[in-house]
């Protein structure tokens, strides 16, 4: 197996004929994936979705692919393949289209509507070309085949793509559920096709490589469920992704044979289904569905409200339940279903709804005490029939971290790829396909770019460290005015602390050690801004060290009057 | 079952004969456990420990119980009793120590030993009075008898406090491991013999009252880690707690039978490690050890490290090898244990851990793909037993977040424990045991108390706050100088911004705004600092946020000259 060397350098030219392969995100990362492929001076792009932003990216909104490797060539773009519907797949499209409106989107229907929905949002209309499993579609110098696979949001799809250095299988996301609910199934046979043919290039989800075994069927959370449904006291709060359409089927079939109305909570929840029932993905029965203003005029026991929040995200309406911070109040007697995987990172929060919600008594049903969800991801046992039937020559493990990349890799050696032919590759690694053989032959830069409220791309990571620091420590500013004649203090300092621990009755002493140090400077001559500016920084800092062992950040203000 | 109502107002006076209980933390937590009892005008304390800050504590070193409920109580305090060794529960008593050093610390050898070996580091010389299991002690009017319980530390015990109120068992961390390495079992028998005496109280351990079945014995570890140590290509490093004699036992009997040497990295780890082996708690072979220096004259194949860091700390010696930023390189032929339990709020940190030594070849077993650990606190199975032979009147479930709790009460009332005997309570909550019944009779404050640096108690939640808002936003500064007679505008406006994500050549604009409105303020006769700071601010923060659609924090510095 072949490391990414820590130490790599700008690419070659891309060899003639040969294929090249860059990952702009979703390698080494669970998030942001988008995969550039290069072809005789062509681009081809899978995927452009966004990762969300963890404790280490404080005031963060979005976390987006950098889009520089291509930016001066958004012409050569023939298309952007999305393979399936999911915020880490699709989110970026809108920031990409800002910088080339046109470029073709190639997806299926599902992918499609809901991509639109949200481009609108950002007054986008943009140029689309549905595709259906068994289709091909010749973009520019790539010939790419597309290929049914079940996940854990409908209408998904892998693509192989041919051109004349060889045949690549990106699997996208996917599973193998032999019993799929709306009984599309991942084209087990396509692949053996393919393999028969000869896969090159096989690029193959790793979110799972660590777990072992097989999935189980999504039909076996619907008894669990409709379990959960005839035994609720009263009201019943169903939690789960905005995209889950088979799980929200799962709940209105459960209402309905329980009697109850459904009533759809949160705006991307409400949006999402609309799109799904529209296009006939989800099937609402008359009658069923019923507004949040009409929620009074129903009994409990005769009602079920499906919401986002499911990863405990702080202003999502459960979390306000469970502060008892929202119209609705939780009791004894309501009956609440996280029906969902709980995303690492998210632990923390769950861990706080999960005990609001108890500490009001109500009956919390969750993944750790019922089958009230399973995975989209293909663990171990399934990623081994994908690498037997399409026995690749060569093998690049995507969508996961390292862990799971290095699990999914060694999966691949246990099946016979041979060694030289897997490579581990991250973010922004170069990756050749010439003469039947993929290597590593150099780096882009593929750094996070920030989306922060209006800003995209401005924030750096220096303001995110100041940010760490500012919420660790807090800041202390001194604010003098000096006479810029004599250089004597003639305002000030006033020294204000926010979020450091100190309180201003303890400055007195700190100004005094100033106003000492800044006589001593005049005396001396010294007069230039700066250098007062890093004589009130030591001053300070060194008062705050001894006196509170803490390291806020000092803002020394000087003006001249 | 009664639940706390959110509305309780001051206790009444002690009930004459009956025993008050006031958890101050511990309940509704995981962690800074310390219960108060009291009898007779007298107080008598169980355990006193800290709490380790989430990401809502920024910059918080640790958390302690509120102690002002006994403040000025401290001469009726008898002793306090240390169930254990861990943090969690003797951590805080430093810091009780201080508000009156001569209160006499109860508790086994070892608990007492590893306590005075971290008093020594605040220079507390304690009062100490060292008990076995089985001993009784007459501490005022507590008549205490101590039975052994089996934890994930040696020497832990179980308290019974009998008062003319009645008989009250409180106990400790526990687990029930029938095979415990060191032969002490948890004293079922002396439970039963309680509760044929009849158990008045039970207050038990609720961490994994969510966890259907029993403990795998300790036992079952060891051949594991063999096997571990066996298949090594070279070097092993073995993360687990500081505490864990047992854990680093069967790590030194691996490294014998596989004729590796043995070095502790860390200061916790070499410090208790020390304690433990002079008082025969851990077996050391002679000539196993080697110190630190010598590492580089040992093979790696020859080698075992030992450390603390198995719950992801920044800081710790393990995080530093993940990130290439320690002296020990970490590479392919490396293999790493995190032999303990991922406590909630750490996965982040620990994942982040295996990521970044999985990036640089290491294999790396953890609980999730070996049994390189198991609890130290009894399941749901083995609380049942302790239900059933106690057979309490009464049940205060303690040690747990609310959902534990709750799962730990509905396990009592299967178990019989009439309804009105089952007391949920959260800290502070004060409990009355009065004619053999158990209730909820009103509440103290038992907020959080904030270690930062060296300041105790003095960090508000408002300047939490703060840095919440630094943390996320950052800060805009506005300086102003103004003429004290004239109002008008002398120095600045200077503007500053720290982590707002605003470049300094932005602000020309909003400088401009500022002048003018403050030119108006002239105009207008407005010459009162406060107004014209509120003016400044309102117009920053509106520019801000129409401009960035972000709220940082804004803090305007009027000085007049």
């Amino acid at each position: 197996m072949s490391h990414p060397h820590p130490e790599l350098s700008d690419p070659p030219e891309p060899p003639e004929g040969g294929l090249r392969i860059v990952a702009l995100g979703g390698l080494g990362e669970i998030g942001r994936n988008m995969t550039v492929f290069e072809h005789g001076g062509r681009l081809l792009v899978i995927d452009c979705g966004v990762l969300f932003p963890e404790t280490e990216q404080p005031g963060i909104d979005l976390i987006l692919p950098d889009f520089e490797y291509i930016r001066d060539r958004l012409d050569d773009i023939e298309a952007v393949i999305l393979t399936h519907g999911h915020e880490d797949h699709i989110g970026a499209v809108p920031y990409l289209l800002r910088e080339r409106r046109d470029i073709p989107l190639v997806g299926s229907k599902l992918t499609l509507a809901l991509l639109e929905a949200k481009l609108a949002e950002h007054r986008i209309k943009p140029v689309t070309d549905m595709v259906v499993e068994g289709e091909r579609r010749s973009l520019g110098p790539f010939d790419c085949e597309f290929l049914a696979v079940n996940h854990s949001i409908p209408d998904a799809l892998a693509v192989a793509v041919r051109t004349s250095a060889g045949l690549v299988l990106h699997t996208g996301d996917f599973k193998m559920d032999q019993l799929p609910l709306d009984g599309r199934l991942t084209d087990l046979p396509g692949f053996a096709r393919l393999g028969a043919e000869g896969v090159d290039l096989l690029m193959s989800d790793s979110t799972n490589a660590e777990v072992p075994g097989f999935v189980t069927s999504e039909r076996n959370i619907g008894p669990v469920v409709d379990e959960v449904f005839r035994t609720a006291q009263e009201r019943l709060i169903v939690a789960c992704f905005a995209s889950h359409v088979h799980r929200v089927q799962q709940v209105l079939d459960a209402a309905v044979a329980n009697g109850r109305k459904v009533c759809f909570v949160g705006r991307s929840m409400v949006r999402n289904m609309g799109v799904a029932r529209e296009l006939g993905y989800l099937d609402v029965p008359d009658g069923i569905m019923v507004d949040q203003k009409e929620l009074d005029d129903i009994p409990g026991d005769r009602l079920v409200l499906v919401c986002t929040g499911s990863q405990g995200e702080p202003m999502s309406a459960l979390s306000r339940m469970a502060n008892r911070d929202h119209s609705i109040r939780i009791t004894e007697r309501d009956t609440v279903i996280l029906a969902s995987s709980l995303i690492p990172g998210n632990e923390n929060a769950v861990n706080r709804v999960i005990n609001g919600l108890t500490r009001w008594g109500a009956r919390v049903v969750h993944k750790a005490n019922a089958l009230v969800h399973v995975s989209g991801h293909a663990p171990a046992g399934e990623l081994l029939y994908v690498l037997n039937v399409t026995k690749p020559a060569n093998f690049v493990p995507i969508h996961g971290e390292w862990r799971h990349l290095r699990a999914h890799a060694k999966l691949a050696a246990l099946t016979g790829v041979p060694e030289e032919g897997i490579v581990i590759a991250e973010d922004g690694v170069v990756v050749d396909l010439v003469d039947g053989r993929a290597k590593i032959v150099g780096a882009v830069p593929a750094g996070y770019v920030y989306v922060d409220g209006l800003s995209v791309g401005e924030v750096t990571e220096t303001s995110l460290k100041d940010r760490r620091i500012l919420g660790e420590e807090g800041f202390v500013s001194i604010v003098v005015g000096i006479d810029s004649t004599s250089g004597k203090v003639v305002a000030g300092p006033e020294v204000h602390a926010r979020g450091a621990g100190i309180v201003n009755e303890d400055f007195e002493e700190v100004i005094e050690r100033i106003e000492g140090v800044l006589r001593e400077a005049a005396g001396d001559g010294v007069n230039d801004l700066h250098q007062i500016s890093q004589l009130i920084r030591r001053t300070v800092g060194k008062w705050v060290s001894d006196n509170y062992r803490r390291r806020p950040m000092i803002v020394p203000v000087v003006v001249e009057v």
